[in-house]
């Protein structure tokens, strides 16, 4: 067992629990299948961060087969889980971790609807209220990117660097969001297909109504500072 | 701990299991993700009302936590809950009770196929029987609101009033339903949010067949007065 | 209690049971919400069925708040359940019952995508072999018909007399489904959910190949006489 | 019971306990409803495959009423199961294990999506990552085949042979898939029905974006070779 301390491996412990457990929200909103989707968590107060292993089937994820990585995507050897590999999308959460560093949690899902905007390379717009709340404006689309080096990161960092939205739709692959830490990118996660979702099937209808900029902006503004019990959405 | 003397004390007892039990219906429904909507409910024979805080966990929603508000939407203090903020709707539910003496409760999702419909700003055409029985002729639209003033309450008040239905779909936000109380209201919304995927995925393959008004006046009439062990349906 | 001898009692009490528990497959196969939907069954060898009460909850269905009815749908007085209401299709089930003696179950829902079938008034073209097999061509449309006398009855006799198919899609309404027996009819219902979402969807996509009608004779054939472990499908 | 040594009849044992839970993987995902779909394994080291009886509900799987057959779909005489009629799809799972000694597992559904491609006799072109890692480019159709003789099979092997795809949409039918066991070919099950309904919704909404072959290629290899705790995908 390596050691970073004991403030740091109480930490990590506790991340280990949150990251296995988060990933039980992803099935249950119905955004992955089969061993497909990864949530990773940065350890407060380290260059480090939890991630999933790859291709294990959700039903076997528990916290001492999630895998400790440094910032470069390296698995820390003699840690539990060390024995696995780590889900190939590791480089491209290390990626974002290393460039924002405001950001303390990534998701990665290939969720219906927000891929299905993404295979046609479309940003979703905003025209319904809960996605000014959550989003502050349109979903972005990040650049087609093919995984295996710093591709598939760099594109999620353009796209939502100074973007309000913590959810970006990389081209012909799917939704990766972000957040304050492991929790919120989940948010982020069911919220992107939730209005993926509700904004496809509106406009399979007719003509959708444009929000106004003024509406949208009053709306994210006070989401972030009055919703819930304590302030939500857009990292500051 | 305030008191409002014993009746008023064990219908607020009643209410708070009744709100916390319900929300659980909006999400075996597949109404609602992460902490979206919200369900209230009248104190009977008190200018109260019962409602869920804001951006707690369906999971975590009990009888103990649920806020007790006036008319005007202030939190009554000292009681169970009133630590935490209620809904951010509390002031539209509050201005539905004000101003619409027969509602016993008030539901928000944002259920997606309502939503859809509300983001076209386009009324639901009553063209199946069970929308008729229910609704009494199409679901409305209610002009668009920002949330944080009245206007979404008035909104809500001016849609509904002398409608047969009890369910508006709020322009680019979604469903509101009221309800001779909670249940009712939750009824309304699990039915709003069925009609809205039926006639879309109708209106998607082909021309829908109109209902006759006499056959949708004839059904209306029947269902608030036969339908159930007990009459149903529209306010009196 | 009134007495129809032991025999027939034996059957009533097992028909309560069998009704009771096949309500719980129409939630498990999503072909309902809230109260909505009914299923009735024969009593063999008596003019009696058992059916449903009217908008109770599908938690709260018990062998015991079945509803024993003549063919006349008349509940049959001092019986379990005899205190309420039956189903408000109570007169279309026995209708059928005592227009087709070979039919032992009737199912009546508004399953989301029969009933947009329905709202088109248009027939479910026979393009995938589950529906040969099930259906032996495409499913018929019934008239449009007004609840409270006898008219639904009649356009589901009317529709499905000497057709192969066990589902008729009411027009504006949703489908009703018969069956040798009770059983067989809620299957016939998930099927035919089934059929309408898959050709639903595949029309959206584009053009449909039709079946040759050889194609569907030879495997409605094969069905009836070959598949499971005891003949299936059309009554004889 | 027959005897076909020790080491045969432990894999037998050991086969049966997974094609019976492997079963439920098809329900867990909405991929079949009723008693349609089945699944088949091959067993190691005989020319034996265990499969599901014809027509039982889902709930009374059980390892002991799987079905021992020889590669001509003859079910093996005094074993577990043998008083039952196989699948009725048992002949074209015996002619895929005939013809295909790669193959160690096969699975049909008539999963909603894949069948609607299907019905138009359509391929899925391959616009997302998760089809090209999957399936190494598009789904290809399988011509129309009556079931009753070996049409059904001839037509999966002629689709499948010197394809990358482990998945075929026979025309009109719905889906088989093949995997090196049994659970890699549910894994494709659920797979192809994942990437059938992805694409459907994508299309739906505006023009795909190609994904260039070059990348089509790469992200296969990979897939292969990299991505889980060992290789995946394509037989070899």
């Amino acid at each position: 067992m390596s050691s970073f301390g004991p403030r740091v491996e109480v930490a990590v412990a506790r991340l280990r629990d949150d990251i296995a457990r988060l990933h039980s929200e992803l099935t249950r909103n119905g955004l992955v299948v089969w061993t497909a989707g990864n949530v990773s968590g940065r350890v407060p107060g380290a260059d480090l961060f939890v991630i999933k292993p790859s291709g294990v089937d959700y039903a076997d994820l528990a916290p001492e087969n999630m895998i400790l990585c440094d910032l470069d995507g390296n698995v820390i050897p003699d840690t539990p889980g060390s024995d696995r590999s780590p889900s190939s999308d590791t480089a491209a959460h290390a990626y974002v971790y290393r460039h924002m560093p405001e950001v303390g949690g990534v998701v990665h899902t290939h969720s219906t609807y927000a891929t299905a905007w993404a295979a046609r390379g479309e940003a979703i717009p905003c025209v319904i209220t809960a996605m000014a709340d959550e989003f502050g404006g349109p979903v972005p689309v990040g650049t087609f990117a093919i995984i295996g080096d710093d591709t598939i990161g760099r594109g999620i960092v353009d796209a939502l660097t100074g973007h309000r939205s913590r959810a970006v739709l990389m081209q012909n692959h799917g939704p990766f969001t972000i957040g304050k830490d492991a929790r919120d990118a989940v948010k982020a996660a069911v919220m992107v297909e939730d209005v993926a979702r509700t904004v496809h099937i509106a406009r399979q209808g007719g003509e959708l109504i444009p929000l106004p900029q003024a509406a949208i902006d009053s709306l994210f503004n006070r989401y972030q500072n009055v919703y819930g019990q304590a302030p939500q959405g857009a990292l500051k």
